[in-house]
């Protein structure tokens, strides 16, 4: 299954503005200004100015949730997003109640202690972001996230993400049963997804975020086996042809 | 969501001939000629005549897996079919390996060694038929069974059905993560099926299947909650009209 472009002109688009640029170009934006964004229950809120919200919006991150007046536009981050640009891009510091700057191990207790699976979730959505993929919630297809090629004005998500991940060997979650695996790939199928389960290897509850470099993944693609489509083609193949001239 | 009848004059069929009725008739024709099944793996073959034949189609029992020249057609029975035909409708005998007829127990005792959850699965199945619903697999859509309010030549399915249990308080299976209910509401819209969830209680492991009779189900409709669909309309609202009147 190949990308699903919006519109004739979206993949030259997308071609003429790879993704890492624009990224590179929101970090460097970020970094200059020294951006903070606050925590707010289990979002994190920042104030952009007009260049910042617009590169936030080409390349994904947050959403809008007031524009001012004056110019300035208000996004709210989930977890992963403020803790994808605070700690992989280090172009944003997060600050708590107090007003203080959070290093990273205390960033890294929060956000633990408002998710508890949030070491394996930023670490499946840190490994598609820095492989220039897009990735949004995918809680409307019941999986954890949905990754874009491209802007979601362009392109269809490819891919509908599961992040699964053992402690002490045992798999939590989903997948366990065929009922739901049947299920997921007919969902992913109708939806013309293609389902992409990330295996979260290593997981140890650290007390540092420094652990996630411990962590591996494993990616698997999952679909339908046809056997129409996969088997060897009669008329390819020689002792079938040889059969042939026999009969 | 009402039925989806196949064409004009699908339901004007279906009324005139009632599941119940095609369902007796069957039950009387098996019953007169002392019908039996044999086991094989986790089917029940069967071999029928022509009447016989067109009356388990139009009760969508079985599946024929092959018609012979001297008009007999063989059939094969779910688990569930078999030992619903055998000791709910009583017009089927079961026979082992060995040529002879098992008793209840013994078969009881068979199906469970063959699927460790026949219990409710057959309750489950058992409450639908009772009630006229015709039941299929519903492996297709990730869930347990399709129930369908008459033939499927004439009527989409209504129900995708999904049966939990709890053995000592602990319920097993699906729809026990977010992600896994949001998918699955999510298919079952794609395929405007409802959901329908058949908990089955009382379980016990018991030698005997009179223990059935004390497992009692609770079914439950799942559906997405959509705001708009289901509060007050303003327009049929006392209370909104009079404030409108002091505007």
């Amino acid at each position: 299954m190949g990308p699903r472009w919006k519109g004739k002109d979206a993949e030259a688009k997308a071609f003429a503005e790879p993704m890492s640029g624009i990224v590179y170009a929101l970090q460097s934006s970020l970094h200059t200004s020294e951006c903070k964004g606050s925590i707010s229950g289990c979002r994190v809120l920042f104030e952009a100015n007009t260049e910042q919200s617009e590169l936030l919006d080409r390349a994904c991150f947050g959403q809008v949730i007031m524009t001012s007046q004056n110019d300035t536009h208000w996004y709210e981050f989930t977890l992963q997003e403020a803790f994808y640009l605070c700690y992989t891009l280090k172009c944003l510091k997060i600050v708590g109640g107090d007003g203080v700057v959070k290093p990273y191990e205390n960033l890294w207790h929060f956000m633990i202690s408002k998710v508890e699976k949030f070491p394996e979730y930023f670490k499946a959505y840190a490994h598609l972001r820095m492989k220039n993929w897009l990735v949004r919630s995918g809680s409307q297809y019941g999986v954890d996230y949905v990754a874009y090629r491209h802007h979601p004005a362009l392109v269809h998500s490819d891919y509908a993400v599961l992040v699964l991940s053992e402690i002490n060997g045992i798999s939590s979650g989903r997948l366990k049963l065929w009922s739901d695996l049947y299920g997921t790939i007919r969902l992913c199928g109708g939806v013309a997804k293609t389902l992409l389960v990330l295996h979260v290897l290593g997981i140890s509850k650290d007390n540092s975020p420094v652990c996630l470099e411990n962590y591996e993944i494993e990616p698997r693609i999952i679909s339908r086996w046809i056997p129409e489509k996969t088997r060897e083609k009669k008329t390819d193949s020689k002792i079938c042809s040889e059969a042939k001239t026999h009969t």
